[in-house]
């Protein structure tokens, strides 16, 4: 017998009870669930920072494996919660990019979960205005992860949001504009360019520019280059980042989340 | 066979061992509990905040859950350890009002853990005058959690500590004088006037007074009303809210915890 | 059958998505483990500081718990991936000093963690060089808890790291000099002056000095002196710490973490 497991990503922080009740609920429907954080630590309504925290993290869990993602500005209003299928895993969260990394990167099946449908049979009742997260989207998860199939939970759909900013756009022959996806607990900088788009920079001439820095080393650890020395690496993600030895890019180029960051290569 | 769960509540935060030495008490004694952090953000010694977060959380938890509130400014002193059995689950705490917005709502049982009785049983020994959390709470917890009977941790009590912070207070004919129990982490200020002793308030001619500031408008979610409009909101817990779309309402009116708020009616 | 334990100490942070990756990967290893988080506040980079977490912490769980230190300044360069079994529990992490007041402390046995032996059936494939937490110490650990014999993780060696920052030196005949291990959140000063080391002190003369502040009290409880008055006190660790009542010790002297402590007896 299996362990069902349950990933919640959200903005809620960890000082209020929001976290703890929605594992109530999730284990009083399924409780045999595992329930794992990848974070709560997401900046308040910040739904690109959501995307890429759950993106970076599915791969590294066991099939069936149900993500939560709660960055949801738009709680109560008409955004509506989906269901994707995608890697063998299941992701649900409001229809606003939140779980756009992940289908933008896997085949993926996206159902919307109809509030009048599934909804009388899997949200808590009555569903307030202001915590989706513990009266939709924990208990459909839980019941996911207790094996309800995904067509329980509503018709698949096309017209999903597509946001755009999970690749660089090239800018001319030689340059591609991209930007800051996050900015780790180091002050490392996550870059949106992947090392699959962007190979072999170590046999090339280049340039990584973030408003006036310039960075043209590539190291291959963080032990490499001297104190204060910014470099870039390709991250545990796939993306290139950019740091230095034991301190803060982040803060020593004084950047932020979001900015844009240049590639000019050869 | 069912999964016991154990919740925390404390002020100890997350850079310490201390929530996770907790853990591993709970753990050698029920291996098979389920332990979930409510939250250990707790402001250190605010005994009413902790009371504030697990009286939000316990509902959502099925019967039989164990609750552990620590937030002990007076570890090691004469406070008494308390068991409360109310809604069909167990509540752990001092005797210092931590587990007052249980009690006060429930119909309940409250017991002394008595140290000369159950604790030469289901204490940690030696018994440290500095952290119950481990070695008074915590295996009391587990010990429920593993089928043991309340009746076998003390006798019942009446004269547990009753405080009055959890209503508001009428103040004048259509005056009441209530406090702010929590600022949480979107800044939202939760009050304590509950929608169900004020209710239909969208159909009344009303004002909620923080300070110098007024806030007359009662929404139905965060994205009605514009940018920088203070408003109130039924919150998720059933409070009354002053909430602001997509920013800190606490932060634009410069108000904290524990600071009264004035309601007017008609 | 038991619930395999496994536990996190790391200066990850919350914030990112790397904690809840160490525990995908140690599910999809061992799905029945309980992984439970010891702190990932340490101070990035704080090799000393996860020590002292993980020594305050493994005494509290059940024999065979797995116990992860990722406090990891050098990943990626060659400094030795260890395993360390000690009091009937195993200890893995970087060879920095991570786990030494495990082994200073206990009769232990090193291993070594061989990438070219064990790496090759238990580390996840490719080997990145900035996330071991990821891809050498969450599989190991993970493997461990399933059952596999330490044996199979590497051979016992003898040159492994032994740093001296555990214990006071002597530096008179009435003075030792000690250094604050840790500040909590409460802001407790953690000495290296263990009760064991130095008992009896309520009977002697004595003064701990940190930088111009001299403390000379001893107290049993957080509530026995008057506001402000600073006292000694024997942690819940065992270690002398030097508190306030309901105020922060270290905001109050102005000190930090790694300063020294003179403690002259008599």
């Amino acid at each position: 017998m299996t362990t069902p497991i349950v990933t919640l990503t959200t903005d809620f922080g960890l000082s209020d009870h929001f976290v703890g009740v929605m594992k109530g609920v999730i284990l009083g429907i399924c409780p045999r669930a595992q329930v794992v954080d990848i974070s709560h630590g997401v900046t308040p309504f910040e739904v690109t920072e959501g995307a890429y925290l759950v993106a970076q993290a599915y791969r590294y869990f066991p099939k069936k494996t149900v993500h939560v993602v709660v960055v949801d500005p738009g709680v109560g209003t008409s955004r509506r919660p989906i269901l994707v299928e995608a890697a063998g895993q299941y992701f649900v969260g409001p229809d606003n990019g939140a779980l756009s990394l992940v289908y933008s990167q896997e085949k993926s099946k996206v159902r919307l979960i109809a509030a009048e449908r599934a909804g009388q049979r899997y949200f808590l009742k009555p569903v307030s205005r202001t915590f989706h997260g513990r009266d939709v989207f924990a208990p459909v998860a839980a019941h996911l992860a207790a094996g309800v199939p995904p067509s329980k939970m509503g018709k698949p759909i096309e017209d999903y949001l597509r946001p755009t900013f999970e690749k660089p756009q090239r800018a001319g022959k030689r340059t591609w504009v991209g930007r800051i996806l996050k900015i780790d607990r180091f002050g490392n900088i996550v870059t949106n360019f992947h090392v699959n788009e962007f190979p072999d920079l170590d046999q090339k001439d280049f340039s990584l520019s973030i408003g006036p820095t310039q960075i043209g080393v590539l190291a291959h650890n963080y032990a490499e280059c001297g104190p204060g020395e910014l470099f870039l690496i390709c991250g545990s993600t796939g993306y290139l980042e950019v740091s230095v030895s034991q301190g803060s890019a982040a803060k020593q180029i004084g950047c932020e989340m979001g900015a844009p960051a240049e590639l000019m290569i050869g």
